[in-house]
């Protein structure tokens, strides 16, 4: 296998594998990119937590709290930090949902989930500079309306609260 | 805003954009990337039809069929022609359930998945010489079982699964 690197910036990077798979040789165009943690969490109302903010070449996107693993940071570590970061909650425990891959063909994020509970709001928003958030609360029902409708387009979101109502039979 | 281009492929391009959010500069890395079809498709005994495949860094993955938009090309044409292509049913129709992105915070691929009808298996698989792929048929109850479970890893299959399930009630 030749690996040869086109771009390593902020969040993820870019490389071009030449490899043998079944004896053909093919060539894989790679983003390399360390990974999330997303959080579904509900206030002390039972409302779900989401958080609506601008995504290049999108607009203004609804989605759950989610952020990039730092380095050598656990998943379920940057759950704590970013239910914090985004929503100003505080989290008692995080249980795994699921782990996905967002785009299997050409990326190596993987994406894990949790749900998070024993909520309480501690602290104002502590956005980097460039983030631009709002959060938004709503009733589980109206999300999962909204998803079958087409209106959340997050694909993480739409993963992560559709396993979460499955199981808990709220579909 | 300022764009420089890092990279130009065959599937995917990267570009890098300096602009003003809220008066605030921001720099973005940004993946460019034409978007894709997906389609969830029964065969004639009502088993839905998935492909596994071989996909960079992990391994052979489950997924419901889908490719990519060739220059110009309609979703519902892509979609068309992958069911081919892929699995070698022909499809009556097409309908639309929903479009999402995978990424939202770097990429520009929007996926829209198709319900397909009236499937015939007509061809033999017309596989890129870069793909390596098998047709895999279960029941639709069986794969939402796995999905549950975090047995499905692609993000594509468990948003259109999850979601054409919720809509036909079979959750």
């Amino acid at each position: 296998m030749k690996k040869k690197k086109i771009y390593e910036g902020k969040i993820i990077g870019l490389n071009l594998y030449d490899l043998t798979i079944e004896k053909r040789k093919v060539r894989r165009e790679i983003i390399e990119h360390p990974g999330a943690a997303a959080i579904i969490a509900f206030d002390e109302k039972g409302k779900i937590i989401l958080v609506q903010q601008h995504r290049f070449g999108h607009g203004y996107i609804l989605e759950i709290p989610a952020g990039t693993l730092e380095k050598g940071e656990k998943p379920i570590d940057t759950a704590y930090r970013e239910i914090v970061e985004e929503t100003g909650y505080e989290a008692k425990k995080m249980t795994k949902l699921i782990s996905f891959f967002p785009s299997v063909g050409y990326n190596t994020e993987e994406i894990h989930v949790f749900v998070a509970s024993g909520l309480k709001k501690k602290f104002e928003l502590d956005l980097d500079n460039d983030e631009f958030i709002s959060v938004v609360k709503m009733d589980l029902k109206k999300l999962i309306g909204m998803i079958k409708a087409g209106k959340i387009t997050d694909s993480k979101t739409i993963c992560a609260v559709m396993v979460y109502a499955a199981k808990k039979k709220l579909l």
